[in-house]
């Protein structure tokens, strides 16, 4: 497995909007933005809905990417960024738990979220980490 | 062909980053962070570097997508984003003089780049675009 280092996890927990990719049943692309924490070494992200295009087709396909920016630049102006190559899979319940956890850093401390009275527990995406690109130091060379 | 309505013109205009996933030999997606612009109703964007995974990938298979972060968020507290769905074209030259008109918006007025002295000719890739999704009013129901 890889391990992010501690630019990576400093990223990640920063809230920063995550691009998931997944793949249509055709194998072209599906991208949704989602919000993503950290559980250990692999990225978490909740959903409530089950029935969406992105969670049917990471139930059928793991291969998945998240791309997240960053907020620094590099000396040529270019903006850094981390993708994170996975292999998803789904663990059903508590899903309105963790995006209450996320929302106090996405939308701010003391947020209710979901904002629905009882949301249902839908599904966990937990994804198991096998390749790092983008552009910055998000791997230790050790 | 799926026109971009005035809001999702704008946005693009305004210099966000364009998540592009390309697909790899194996199936699985591949995302690179690019500038990009409009050429009447498709998008652009310009690689000096002709090499890349992404512009092999763009060669073999056209079906791409390009994800962008507004700076709009809804009464839920959620960014709105678009994405585009499209079948991707390279041509041969001209991406250095798009890349120094991109990085007056990306980077700044008076920009010059890309930064080397010489910069190869490169490729330009040509986005028709097949679908638009994300969350935001990018669809004009007229």
């Amino acid at each position: 497995m890889v391990r992010l280092n501690s630019a990576a996890r400093s990223l990640i927990e920063s809230g920063p909007l995550a691009h998931l990719v997944t793949l249509n049943s055709d194998g072209s692309p599906q991208v949704s933005i989602i919000w993503v924490g950290l559980d250990g070494d692999e990225l978490v992200s909740g959903h409530v809905a089950t029935d969406q295009l992105k969670m049917r087709n990471m139930a059928r396909d793991p291969r998945v990417s998240l791309s997240m920016e960053s907020s620094v630049t590099n000396d040529d102006g270019l903006r850094e960024y981390l993708v994170v190559h996975a292999k998803v899979r789904l663990t059903d319940g508590g899903a309105p738990e963790l995006l209450h956890r996320l929302a106090q850093t996405y939308i701010g401390p003391g947020t209710k979220f979901p904002p629905m009275p009882d949301p249902p527990p839908g599904q966990i995406a937990h994804y198991r980490i096998a390749k790092i690109t983008g552009a910055g130091d998000w791997v230790d060379n050790d």
